[in-house]
């Protein structure tokens, strides 16, 4: 299954919106057959390890990193290929979330003869599709904040002056971690201060789905996001002749409505669930990051902490609290150098 | 010398002002003396360790994580005791950086026949006596400054509210390193935020120096920081008739000079040095910690870090940079989990 979750992490940045999967097929002590999901309308794991397997696949074992689908997709399903192939045993690291399948692909299996047996290393898989799962399950993609900041919490000087906070290699990990999600969020507030592209660099294999989140639409024309190849969506409260601007420069413009100057962010993330984001990279400035954290939708907190201390510039996020007790409990799930700084990643404390 | 220096360390909250120094006698494959320096005016360790080897000690060698003195302090000469004892060969991890030695004993033992090397594992030893080395060098104490705050470098909210932003492991860390400091050291803003007492809990061996910057002896007469056992000393600019309220609750009052308003914060240590004070743990708010910053006074921070976000609240340190490039760059000697919140331990980048 370790070898199965390695083949699956091959194909963390092109599967989107499928989750990642691998498949190894084993016979007595040999592995007989090995793939992974490489891009959706493109072979599942299982199929792969099967075409490599071939007639060794009969009697042998399949472990496979997440439940083999029932179904008919973009490809016909899993289960079907693993019997025709007269697998005799498969192992799944976990049930499918997706609605077509949970547990299904696993019964039809068992129902037709096959030993089957779920949960080994279930957590490292689920850790794996967790943008896959959220969107199965809570149909908004799993969120992911992302900032550069001094040890005092700023992300700029008073004077807004903030490229090259963090390091080189702390902003080569931003570029693999963008690389790999389906969707970058950021806010007007950012667009104004530091103009990015949000872009992967090129050579890339996929550029994830770029994000505005602006009530008032008001989007530099010049701003370089609008230019680049990657999709862009701009997500408003109602839409309005700046929207048709926004349009007619490519961008796709959703309404989601909420109150006069705020997004419902809630429904913003509800509709890149349902334009197949399973997660979201959230680069934004102080507005933005305070609201996704008031309503509790950031599901891991990803700091690149500079060793400076930067006084009163930019804060982090602007909010203030009445109480400490107010305050929402996160929990360091790892600590680590990048460079000469210091990247913690936090989820919060349940 | 590794066994020297964990003796040197039993003595780390109660050799002040002297270092801490540990020796081991060792004759062949054995250790024939043990010994290290607990307290002023009592014996040092060689004396210790001789006195346990006793006729053993002929013909032995000698491991002393500092380089035994030659002058009669409050006790004689260890070289003197060393050649007595007919001690071979001395081993130093350093050199006494003390002017009324500096070599001088190494030589001295060098001139009676002793064999002597030095610098075995002396990063670990110079690292044991950072504040007595910086007091005989630099003629100040080592500054490290501490504090507790949130992931967005915040040390209170809006409102004030402060207490219990770190966990119970973080501030029991904070009583054990408090414990081992010549000296603590705060200002007006904290007493009158806050209120401490800066004392180390009860049963502690030896209570530091707490010290006060106030340029103007501004102290409530019912701060809690003028109750108390532990010593007093409040540095300002010029006395005056607050200084004789102070002093009749028991404070040492000096005034050191300075602008208007600002302490001579380098006088201020060097007064620190001239009491004897080896280091200093600063506990201040963000005034007193941005002046500290400022004039490159501070040679390590301690930043205890909650897993939380606290919005607009009180900034670790109040200064506005003007460029970025004019940023101190610090580098993390160490990154570790304390309780629930995280320790960092910076040092100025050189």
């Amino acid at each position: 299954m370790a070898r199965a979750l390695e083949l699956a992490r091959r194909g963390m940045a092109t599967t989107h919106p499928n989750p990642r999967v691998g498949c190894v097929i084993v016979r007595g002590d040999r592995v007989v057959g090995e793939g992974y999901h490489q891009r959706a309308g493109e072979p599942h794991a299982e199929r792969l390890a099967l075409s490599q397997a071939g007639g060794a696949a009969r009697g042998a074992t399949a472990y496979v990193t997440l439940e083999p689908c029932c179904h008919t997709g973009r490809t016909p399903p899993c289960t079907d290929a693993l019997l025709a192939a007269g697998i005799a045993r498969v192992v799944a690291a976990m049930e499918d979330p997706d609605a077509r399948v949970r547990g299904r692909g696993l019964e039809a299996l068992r129902t037709a003869g096959v030993a089957v047996d779920v949960g080994l290393m279930e957590g490292e898989a689920a850790r794996l599709n967790r943008g896959f799962i959220s969107r199965a399950v809570r149909a908004r993609p799993f969120v992911v904040a992302k900032a550069g900041i001094s040890l005092d919490g700023r992300t700029a000087l008073a004077s807004g002056e903030s490229q090259w906070i963090t390091g080189a290699a702390a902003r080569a990990d931003v570029q693999r971690l963008r690389a790999v999600m389906g969707a970058v969020m950021t806010g007007t507030g950012t667009i104004r201060a530091d103009d990015p592209r949000l872009t992967v660099h090129e050579g890339a294999p996929r550029q994830p789905l770029r994000v505005v989140v602006t009530s008032s639409l008001a989007i530099p024309p010049d701003a370089r996001i609008l230019a680049g190849d990657a999709d862009l969506m701009v997500l408003t409260t109602t839409d309005g002749p700046h929207g048709d601007r926004l349009r007619a420069s490519g961008a796709e413009v959703v309404a989601v409505g909420g109150a006069p100057g705020q997004v419902d962010l809630a429904a913003g993330l509800g509709a890149l669930a349902a334009r197949g984001v399973n997660d979201v990279l959230v680069e934004a400035g102080p507005t933005l990051l305070a609201s996704l954290l008031d309503q509790g939708l950031i599901d891991e907190l990803r700091l690149y902490v500079a060793p400076m201390l930067l006084g009163n510039g930019r804060p982090l996020a602007d909010f203030t609290l009445a109480k400490l007790s107010g305050a929402r409990a996160w929990r360091y799930d790892e600590v680590r150098s990048v460079g000469r700084d210091l990247r913690l990643i936090l989820t919060p404390e349940t």
